[in-house]
């Protein structure tokens, strides 16, 4: 394995690359079996692989960072993470940064096996980290230099109203879960960032408010339904990296898709940089 | 892979898998590469299988239930997953239930990938969830017949406080979330449960009265400090998974580790049958 340890600060690198990229573009990489292209056909881990490498190599002029989702890799056991793992590499060796969306989230030795799993044994950058449990679950994907836990906060899904809307003294629970996770980062070398979803742009201005620097990941552009215009408003400037998985993976279902993923994400990018 | 689909209600299998072992003990398989006996000091993947499959053969005549870490697992890669799947075979050769221990949550196709590893692939009975992104990410782990999402309810650990207790209109968060949890249950074909900690027997006796029938997965006796005693009197005879891990896993940390693993089981399960 590449020594992957040393790494200036997330926010650093983020601020760098995108503007390298010139925009805060992040693809995410979902290789849904039923969605790939007529020559993935099979549906299996080196489809899946094969699939994402050719989109990370068509996009990343145009892309600051990569989100594989874990549970598209997962599905197929140790292929599917053989597989991942040269996903991974295929992010960087492109350069950009590498969100790793498993939501983990668990205390002690187990959680740190969780981190060794995703920051030293595939080498992201970030990672996504749900925080039901506590501080305490959180704090073990802090202890990496130069990562950042990005928390689930206010996510993009109808769901999310059910408990992070909740009423907890005063402030809504997804507040609480911010605040916990900007908590748990003051004394640890890692950064604590928050998934804040681009469904409720109201959120996302309060919660840019409240916290001006915490890098924000923010999914639901496109397909589900928000607005690249209201988000960057909402964002006023701060650190932010906004996703989109199908509308870019997904542009075309024929064996044009690399092209056609390409030309998403530009048109993407281009609004972005707006 | 063998056909692991059609079983029955998964109560209606702890309830005579308990009836036949005669109590209800989960073994929790963590093996932690640095806490393996001398044997296994190599600590990489086949090391952590070793030892759980040894585990899981010297303590089947008194364990109910088997509860691999996917932290310990994972880890290791590709290689981690080839271990997994290997121990997970040996809980099902053994007749007992297999409870995958990953804390994953998230919504339609992702959730649906994540129990496809964790039901399909790995033939788990049940899984524990995460429910923070709300009822749409614990569905997916509802979909399956005979299976049981454990939701993370009331866990075992100091941050718990940090959200769970948190108050939300007159109910502590962790109510919310077990309502959230069985209501999600009741039109889909898998069951809820619920964990619950030991090391709040009050919480325990709450939620019991709240919900009967529930099947409670309670991590936290033993070496987090819960009593056998009280999370049985707070249970009041509802269905039940009592989880240890290292009280029992590393009761010696000599080459006699497996027969001590049983000595420990042995005398928990003698205590959680009384």
């Amino acid at each position: 394995m590449p020594d992957l340890n040393a790494r200036p600060p997330f926010s650093v690198r983020l601020r760098t690359t995108v503007a390298d990229v010139g925009a805060p573009l992040c693809v995410g990489l979902d290789p849904d079996p039923d969605r790939l292209p007529p020559r993935f056909a099979q549906g299996g881990a080196a489809d899946a692989e094969a699939f994402c490498v050719a989109i990370t190599e068509s996009t990343a002029p145009v892309a600051a960072a990569y989100k594989p989702n874990l549970a598209f890799f997962e599905a197929y056991g140790p292929e599917g993470w053989h597989a991942l793992g040269r996903v991974c590499e295929a992010v960087r060796r492109s350069g950009r940064l590498l969100v790793l969306d498993g939501k983990r989230g668990d205390i002690g030795n187990t959680g740190r096996r969780y981190a060794a799993a995703l920051y030293d044994r595939l080498g992201g950058d970030a990672a996504t980290v749900a925080p039901y449990m506590g501080a305490d679950s959180v704090a073990p994907f802090l202890e990496h230099a130069g990562r950042c836990a990005f928390v689930l906060v206010a996510t993009s899904n109808p769901g999310a109203a059910d408990l992070q809307h909740l009423d907890v003294g005063g402030t809504p629970l997804y507040e609480a879960a911010a605040r916990l996770a900007a908590d748990a980062a003051r004394d640890l070398p890692g950064e604590a960032g928050f998934v804040v979803g681009a469904t409720r742009p109201q959120l996302l201005t309060d919660l840019r408010e409240a916290h001006p620097d915490v890098p924000f990941l923010v999914p639901g552009v496109g397909a589900q339904g928000g607005s690249v215009e209201d988000t960057l408003r909402a964002n006023a400037g701060g650190p932010i990296l906004v996703n989109s998985s199908r509308g870019i993976l997904y542009a075309s279902s024929g064996d044009d898709f690399a092209e056609a993923a390409r030309d998403a994400a530009e048109r993407l990018a281009a609004s972005l940089a707006a």
